[in-house]
């Protein structure tokens, strides 16, 4: 894999065009879809060039110093007006310019970023910070009125230092996944954190935005493989200490992770490494019911194991997506390591999972693995061809979209049925019942877990962005209702404000507006996310 | 163990007055350190009883509503006047009474907090949340003029909600460590956390100063532990969300842990637990040369094993505290588990020890290191005694410490030969030469490891404050030029403010300082520490 160039990025659609669906898959997934939405108008709508869209001329000019950093060409602009969910995508393929972004500027140095926010500070015009523009939660939109300016940290893309013996590097904001990992690969080393977005967003917008990698237990968030951070703020530069624990106050990175842009602009990180797995072992386990499979789950999240996978299906999930028919749930388990055979704990957490009734279907070592078509394995590239799926049947006016949170292990019944409950009721609703909740466990802990629902519904074109909002909504009332977090890894931007606001204690929110105030005075960065 | 009641407790040393050495102990004590130490005088200066002491009459009245929560008698005062460090040992032996609250508090219930700070703030009375009082940074000294409050949070002692699915409890912040494993043992369960002072400190204390606790690897720090938190601050109560994990902004969270009582008072936490532990399997392994001690604990750490224990013993350590006698350094290893034995992780742990040419020295499981006289043993029971130990020395005109941070494994060497050198060369200053260096890891990272060093030095008596404050600063300032932290579990308190101040990125000075003036408006929370 390679960093995507701005030629190759998709303007309105995930990731890159050469990434698009076949002809072929197209037609495989319409038939799929079909099987399971009957009487469907699969239309496809195409999106529009970006050359037949009207848009507006840039509001505000840039000083003659940082003219040279700033593009108003229209497909740019246009490139960077919002981020990749449902609803972003359909606006695209609709035409629907609601918010466009002035300028798109692109720092060379830490020193431009500087001089950047100069500007805007002083001309009070909101920037908005932008990595890969992967966001599904609305975080890069300026849905505002007025000029807003894109910074785009993708010219800060560069490994700074790498320190073998700790097994950490200073690394830049703006690269992207693949471009990090073909950095660190020659010397046996990765960062292992691996959203679904990893070809198409940048180390930035992970810190930012508290990410979600590969690992089901221990490192799942970003913020455990941070060591430090070095952040641009209009009141200065925070630099913290390269420390491997601490105890001095309140972590002051942990105030920048999460913070969506809002306080400053991360340009540098030195980030936790790990050498490259060599043993990896993994299995996939059939369950004939439900309650056994999340059972199975939770002894494994408790038994201080550690898978580095352990992600637990459910019927639909795993027939849609894995190829798999179980009654209850399939549950697929890794192991890795790149210090010894990881045998032995895999032997364990099947002990555990057949202990509650699972069947186990398939056990391989790494290489294995990887050439045999079992449920793994095919769950995995299913996986990263998910979002370009999710744009071949949002074309077909399908409304396909994704709900994450996390909540205790003792709620999790009640918690699931009230979140697909509401689901099903939005989808009855809003589209006349026909519809299709998937759910599966993306990150295990031993108090709780960290389910990822699924909407598959047939909606009317040109209506499809307001069904998802009705759903959207319906779904986020039952997450903060019963206790969830309106998201576990997606981030907040400006789609989950109002349950976000909920969520957040009030001093919380009043400390942090404050800090916010603090650190940027003319209050221009990513306005509309999290305060403001 | 049992918590320590009120009569128990020292006015003037660690823990209780049943706790302090025997005469045959100190006698054998004395021997000891005589014998490294030879020509000091051991003259034993006995703590001034508290009613010898004049201490002043409170300065403040409580409201009458609030006055059966207040007591002015002398010794409560004089027992809540400061920590334990060395320098409040030796300013207690000697009967100066710098600062002293006028009334110490005990609410009853979280309403009684509300309404204590309620007061303190229309007053502008500074107030001091307490919980056990065993601070060794001066975290809870009213080192400033004017009258002030110590609120101890004793009273708030009760395990309010067990969760035994998810393995949580709802917990209030004033419970002791031993109340806490009382409670929680008949269910299987325990917080496994168990810093030094476990007897003599306080949920909420350790949650206020991000406390360091048993595990040498993985949950190194409460934070780890804390599933969420209610705090009472002067602009309302914040409680956040039970969560196993999230990535909704900031977390609320991290900025209440290490706040040392400057942003609110911490009244209750729902805190992570784990099944009691089963299998333990134990090691000790020499090493003749000091690198590849250090070597070998680095691939340990790096190995994704995560031992309970992983703790590298310099020989004076290992001489001192664990009658061993080693060359290079003496690894005590540690694995246990409550779901499988761990004798392979051990075996592999091992392997990695002795390709670094480390000789196993012992090798147990839980039941027989309980019982044998072996190095980890030995060492385990002298930790739990070095407090009581370090208060008969103090009276005998000793200056004992510990000074405790953390580093990159990169840079470990120059740190380790700058901060022993920075040590060596205060104590030749201060205390003629005569004097011991020891150096311990506490916690091990696979970034980097917490180096914990013990200072042994000849004072003179009525001089031992002063020159200890003289080495520390010596060593503080070692540690903050060579990138350390000033501390990794012991808190910023008021006596690491210099180094905090420094090490802390200035634009989250601010930040931290605007959250602090909007939560605490007055500004009467524990003022000196951390900010203004």
């Amino acid at each position: 894999m390679s960093t995507a160039t701005a030629e190759d990025r998709s303007w309105w659609g995930w990731g890159t065009t050469a990434g698009e669906l076949s002809k072929e898959e197209s037609d495989a997934l319409v038939a799929r879809t079909a099987a399971v939405l009957p009487g469907h108008d699969f239309t496809d709508h195409a999106p529009p060039g970006p050359d037949d869209l009207d848009v507006a001329p840039p509001r505000v000019t840039p000083p003659d110093v940082l003219a040279a950093l700033c593009s108003d060409i229209p497909v740019d602009r246009l490139s960077h007006a919002r981020g990749k969910a449902f609803r972003d995508i359909v606006r695209n393929l609709l035409g629907r310019l609601d918010h466009i972004p002035d300028l798109v500027a692109r720092p060379r140095t830490e020193q431009d970023v500087v001089d950047l926010l100069d500007w805007c500070s002083t001309a009070r015009i909101p920037l908005i910070p932008y990595g890969g523009g992967s966001s599904v939660v609305g975080g890069v939109e300026p849905r505002f009125d007025g000029p807003a300016v894109s910074m785009d940290l993708g010219g800060l893309d560069d490994v700074l230092e790498v320190d073998r013996t700790s097994r950490a590097a200073r690394i830049q904001a703006g690269i992207h996944g693949p471009a990090l990992e073909d950095r660190l690969r020659p010397m046996g080393l990765t960062l292992r954190h691996f959203p679904q977005s990893f070809a198409h967003s940048t180390l930035g917008g992970w810190l930012a935005t508290r990410a979600g990698g590969h690992f089901a237990t221990l490192a799942t968030h970003i913020d455990d493989l941070t060591e430090s951070l070095r952040v641009v703020t209009p009141a200065g530069i925070s630099e913290s200490r390269r420390l491997p624990g601490s105890g001095a106050g309140p972590s002051p990175d942990r105030m920048f992770l999460g913070s969506e842009g809002t306080l400053g602009v991360i340009t540098e990180a030195w980030m936790r490494l790990q050498d490259r797995p060599v043993w990896q072992v993994t299995a996939s386990v059939a369950f004939e019911r439900q309650d056994d499979a999340v059972a199975a789950t939770r002894a494994i999240a408790q038994s201080g194991l550690y898978p580095s996978n352990c992600r637990l299906l459910d019927p639909a999930e795993a027939f849609i997506n894995a190829g798999a028919s179980v009654g209850g749930g399939l549950l697929l388990v890794a192991f890795e390591s790149a210090d010894h055979p990881v045998d032995a704990w895999l032997d364990r957490a099947l002990e555990l999972a057949t202990a509650f009734h699972g069947t186990v279907k398939t056990k391989r070592s790494k290489d294995s693995a990887r050439q045999d078509g079992d449920s793994s394995s095919a769950w995995r590239s299913s996986f990263l061809r998910m979002p370009y799926q999710r744009d071949a049947l949002a074309r077909r006016s399908l409304i396909v979209e994704t709900f994450e949170t996390a909540c205790t292990w003792d709620d999790f019944e009640d918690f699931h049925h009230a979140v697909t409950e509401a689901a099903r009721v939005a989808i009855d609703e809003v589209c006349g019942g026909a519809g299709v909740v998937t759910c599966r466990f993306t990150h295990v802990y031993p108090d709780g877990v960290a389910p990822y629902y699924g909407i598959y519904a047939a909606g009317r074109w040109g209506s499809t962005v307001g069904q998802w909002d009705e759903i959207k909504a319906a779904v986020s009332e039952a997450i903060a209702g019963h206790g969830g977090t309106i998201t576990h890894h997606h981030a907040v931007g400006r789609d989950h404000r109002p349950w976000y606001d909920r969520q957040r204690p009030d001093p919380f929110a009043v400390a942090l507006s404050a800090a916010k105030t603090a650190l940027d005075p003319a209050g221009i960065l990513n306005p509309g996310v999290l305060i403001r």
